[in-house]
């Protein structure tokens, strides 16, 4: 039998590629004759870069850039295995995260820092770019990523390094001729899962500036500043970017992404499955075992296990989910390819319990798995 | 299909019925076409006159006994559904748990009111019994239940009703002629799991007394008085009790019930079996599900998760277990009959909330077994 392992990270516990060795190891004691297929899946967010590391026998660079305030920080992205890739996730130069919440201010944030790892990914002879863009503290519409890579912004005299999202009011001017060169044979996929256009009420500022710190007047003077950065790529560039659907993702560096890179957006979970091959192996497996630290109603709105049990049911294959928290409401799973669902908990027990067991908990639900398998009914 | 559902109860939380009841839900579910036998099981503990009553269409009975304190209390006990069979739990008349810590007192606390429910039982025309005895209170050696069939103990005058533990040691005559008549038409079947001797250091008073409220003088003081009782016995009655293996059990009930009653002591387990008619059920089935609260590696000792899936590999039955909570240990289990141990539990969470959702969980955790069975693979 073949078995494919495709399951998401578990968040803040394991890696994709942890959560499917466990798997395997106890369905192993069990069916000893097995043969295994491991594709690390995500979608785009958080454990994309190591997942892609995992799939593809890739590496980790650490490199050091700007912060949203443009304050000097580690980061780091990946390449695959291969060399030709790269793959960033901007919340690891751009994130929230990197904040504390007093600091969190969108008017100034800035994506300088994921335009240096973009820098860094070509000077290492990077072809195509795989680029999450999840968790971002910014409302710059990709200004400061641009930036890095050479483009100005200028209203008569140059806009300060890093412009946030309310010096894009000032500018007049964007200047091209600068744009690191390389980036015309760069290949930019960009995971992007939100349809949100660049402004108005569901643009980027009105829906994700309160969450990055902005108040409710802030959050009208970042739209108005969007708009006005729109009308100068229409004019300037001549692209009309701003009702693309995911235009407004990650405050507008979607946008940005598309108007100065030329950057294309597609599901994350689309991107990651051509990454690691995954259809090909769906096709040569007999059954498939994907999961996700948490499973729901809302898994069926392009989390990770949702897209790997489509992409079986196309092909027939039977598949199991694997969950470390199973909600209720999970049940539609089973109308959209799931077979069954397995919790992976064996007593009542709190979160921090199952998160340091979780190695163990579940091995021995690869081993259930596996005994119910070889059940003789 | 045919599956026999064959759980313990779920301690604190539902009866056997109610387990198989939920589960039978869920497999339903996905296999509409099964066949299901239930068979609720027990081990001789709590729980065992539920599963009874449940196993035979029988009925309960509220009756009031005496306490092990000689206090009216509301009783109960159970008679199968063809009416000749009445199945007592001692702690429901003599129990522990009918004290208040401050209350316990082997010294004084007696088996009276078991006594009572068997006589009540023999009014109502029952020829067998079925007597469980675990959680006494009471260390008397059966001295009370023998004196509420009509036994008397006497030291020249008539000791007090209700002898306990300390006045066991004034006994000088026991006078079996008052003893009811349809005791020699009763068939006494006793459940006791363990194999202590009356007396001595592995006897009732030094290894059950102290969790009875005895202290280390008094542990010494009742070994000396049922060391006495046996010996009268043996001297008056010509028998021998105090070496048989469970004569110490439920503070020496298990040597007076032999002593005075001539009740055969079994394993709980096997007493449960032969009465709900585990074994016939077992051959015809095609998959066995049993399962208790908690599963461990105690479970091998005795419990009725071990009893009914030692018998369904003896008939070649593959045997799935459920648990509500599953501790490390239980893989000791998947060498003694079980294929495969499920835990219920979807999410972390405590062991309250576990009790209150049991019916439900124990429903999706029919229908995984469902699911599982009808992958097909």
């Amino acid at each position: 039998m073949n078995i494919l392992l495709a399951s998401d990270a578990f968040k803040d516990c394991m890696s994709a590629r942890q959560v499917a060795i466990s798997l395997r190891r106890g369905i192993e004691r069990i069916m000893p004759e097995t043969d295994f297929q491991i594709a690390p899946m995500a979608d785009g967010g958080e454990g994309t870069v190591e997942s892609v590391i995992d799939a593809t026998g890739g590496k980790r660079i650490e490199w050091i850039v700007k912060d949203p305030l443009m304050r000097e920080i580690n980061s780091f992205y990946g390449i695959t295995g291969d060399g030709s890739t790269a793959v960033i996730e901007m919340a690891a130069a751009s994130g929230i995260e990197l904040l504390i919440p007093g600091e969190r201010d969108p008017w100034v944030t800035s994506t300088f820092g994921t335009g240096e790892l973009i820098k860094n990914a070509m000077e290492r002879g990077c072809k195509k770019l795989l680029l999450g863009i999840g968790g971002s503290a910014t409302n710059d519409g990709g200004a400061g990523m641009a930036e890095a890579l050479g483009v100005k912004f200028t209203c008569g005299r140059e806009i300060s390094s890093g412009p946030g999202g309310g010096a894009l009011g000032d500018v007049e001017r964007i200047h091209m001729e600068g744009l690191d060169p390389r980036i015309a044979d760069l290949d930019i996929l960009v995971a992007c899962d939100v349809s949100n256009p660049l402004t108005g009420p569901e643009g980027a500022s009105a829906i994700y500036g309160p969450q990055k710190g902005a108040d409710r007047d802030m959050v009208k003077k970042l739209d108005h500043n969007l708009e006005h950065f729109a009308e100068l790529i229409r004019q300037q560039l001549g692209k009309e970017i701003s009702h693309v659907p995911g235009a407004g993702a990650a405050g507008g560096l979607g946008a940005g992404l598309m108007a100065f890179l030329g950057a294309r957006l597609m599901k994350g979970f689309d991107m990651i499955a051509e990454t690691v091959g995954l259809e090909e192996k769906i096709m040569q497996a007999d059954l498939v075992i994907t999961g996700e630290g948490k499973m729901d109603g809302q898994t069926q709105f392009g989390k990770t296990p949702f897209g790997v049990a489509q992409l079986a049911q196309k092909h027939g294959k039977p598949v199991i989910g694997i969950a470390g928290t199973l909600e209720e409401g999970s049940e539609v799973l089973y109308q959209m390819g799931f077979n069954v669902i397995l919790p992976i908990l064996e007593k009542p027990s709190e979160l921090d319990f199952a998160i340091r067991h979780a190695g163990e908990l579940l091995k021995r639900t690869g081993e259930r798995i596996a005994r119910m398998i070889r059940l003789e009914l």
